[in-house]
């Protein structure tokens, strides 16, 4: 019999409410005879301030046990800037080489979209998640003089762009469209630009049913709101996938719809599934937050635990409920998490 | 009696074009008692072609010679990427110590966005332009091989980041609504992002007056699109101003009414004014090229030159052009250049 050992960090803030209503719908969508086990961590803005500790030694252990991990969302404005991105979030993603940052951007029918016109949008970003100018490596001397002098260094290596840019090329092989751009700035960062497009030109030869282009960053983002139909697979790094996943968001529906996994193709971790957004502390706990981001990145947790037709199902699930939304008076976290779990009960 | 003595740098495929009318409006412009001595330079990618040189010590102490200087376009698919940039562009930025890059983004009425409804858009981005990312500072290891490292170093001192950080406020200050938003990345860049956050926070105690607030990178270009009527200045670094001034651009009208200034603002050396677009290669030649954001860089040079009144002219004269194109056939580059030109002079 088949079971599902998942990891729930619900976090802080908006995290709390919209994870429930994730967990509400895999549970509705799961068939009997898979066995759903949660353990809920209580990581976030909370421990630390009763602890001072982020995520232990300890807690990757106890993580590493599960198939998967779902998280709702980390940081609180009480928490200074960087404590819990750095201590937490990222600390995750290399511990457990999530080198996969999957975030894809559709535009469903029904949706608002501060764009003109009706664009099409329908891409994924493939952000690699494990190097770049995440590394922390850097530092300042002279703090807080006159003198200071901070430094931030981007880490590329072969070994971590070649595997990204593969598993990018195999995504756009699967889709119809087959299309796979390269977003960088290999004109000005010349040292890791060149080696961004080196690899990604050879790896191309491998996948000559695959369609490439190659665009400056800044370039990118003038396409994503002229042009964004052009799009089908975009491979880039991680700050220039941070930077362009939140405008994708913004352009196929807003942060409320978007998805994200944090993959460790390889299985040797769990991988991680998160929305998008924030813990939007304003909004906390006023049963305000739309849960659908949250629920969309359920269906990529069971699409990567091959359960293909249940994430699809959820998918449909959300087209539906997103398209009869325009002029009806706005639904709690709980009532759209109750109508998207009907749904695909149904 | 006055004078300006301006460098002129047509360079690649349009740069030429467009550099061509905004000379055009240039003269049409200014008084009869202002002398226009104007010398052209054949930099960019013919002379490289020709000679392996992008910018040498003696170029750099003929245009140290000008008042000014007026750019169109560097760039052609025959130079590798990067040659150009890094040789001429950016290497003229450094040496002239051009630390304040203003790029202003108005959306004028008339104008087509690619934002539904009717966003107000005036703000100016203010971007540090000798630091960050673009230093050049990195290197490779390994190259070619399965093992290859690749750095880029993005260099950020107290220096640095006050100056650009003063002249934001008080391009803030100058303004009706008089706010100021940095935008950075402090929760994953911690050691530059503090120095840029800590450095703003202390000159904000200087202009009580000035509206403040903190924005990540990738918030903002949410907000650039839901919410453009949000930002009025916009202080941040090289590679976050690189990549939003082209989405700013292209929610404000297009990069072809896009101008820049990259100024040094002592005086010590002469700043440059170009539009925000490239050469263009696939339309050079052809007489289609906007020259408005030419023009309009044209503006921004007069003023930085003192010359107040004949700047408004040309941004009214940009503004009613661009306010009766709509329906209208579209014009070849010298078509605009004289209609330009006919209006400041009338
Ligand atoms: C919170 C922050 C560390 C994170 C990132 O920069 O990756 C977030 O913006 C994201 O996109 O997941
Ligand atoms: C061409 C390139 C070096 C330049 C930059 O990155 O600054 C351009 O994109 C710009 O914005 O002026």
């Amino acid at each position: 019999s088949r079971s599902i050992n998942l990891a729930v960090i619900p976090g802080d803030g908006i995290g709390q409410e919209v994870v429930a209503e994730g967990l509400k719908v895999l549970s509705a969508v799961l068939p009997q005879d898979v066995k759903l086990e949660t353990k809920e961590y209580d990581f976030g803005a909370k421990r630390y301030r009763a602890t001072g500790e982020t995520l232990t030694d300890a807690d990757l252990d106890a993580l590493k046990k599960h198939d998967a991990i779902l998280l709702g969302a980390i940081g609180d404005p009480s928490v200074p800037s960087g404590v819990l991105e750095r201590g937490f979030l990222l600390k995750l993603r290399f511990a457990f080489d999530h080198h996969v940052n999957l975030r894809p951007s559709k535009l469903l029918p029904g949706v608002a979209t501060p764009l003109a016109g009706e664009p099409q949008i329908d891409f994924v970003v493939v952000r690699e998640g494990t190097e770049g100018p995440y590394t922390g490596n850097g530092g300042t001397i002279r703090k807080g003089t006159e003198h200071e002098v901070a430094t931030e260094v981007s880490v590329n290596t072969a070994f971590g762009v070649e595997r990204v840019v593969r598993d990018a090329f195999a995504r756009a092989q699967a889709r119809p469209r087959k299309k796979l751009a390269l977003i960088h700035k290999n004109n000005v960062l010349t040292f890791a630009g060149h080696l961004w497009t080196n690899i990604f030109n050879k790896v191309a030869e491998e996948f000559p049913d695959v369609t490439t282009e190659y665009m400056h960053v800044d370039a990118a983002t003038i396409y994503l709101v002229t042009q964004p139909e052009r799009f089908d697979v975009i491979v880039t790094d991680n700050l220039f996938g941070d930077i362009i996943t939140d405008l994708a968001a913004a352009v196929s529906g807003g942060i409320g719809v978007a998805a994200s996994g944090n993959i460790n193709p390889s299985g040797e971790f769990p991988s991680m599934f998160e929305p998008v957004h924030g813990s939007a502390p304003d909004i906390a706990g006023q049963g305000k937050a739309d849960p659908t981001a949250t629920v969309l990145s359920v269906a990529l947790l069971l699409r990567h635990l091959g359960y293909e037709a249940e994430a699809a199902r959820i998918d449909e699930a959300v087209s539906a409920d997103l398209s009869e939304r325009t002029g009806k008076p706005a639904r709690s976290t709980s009532e759209i998490g109750d109508a998207l779990a009907v749904r695909v009960a149904g």
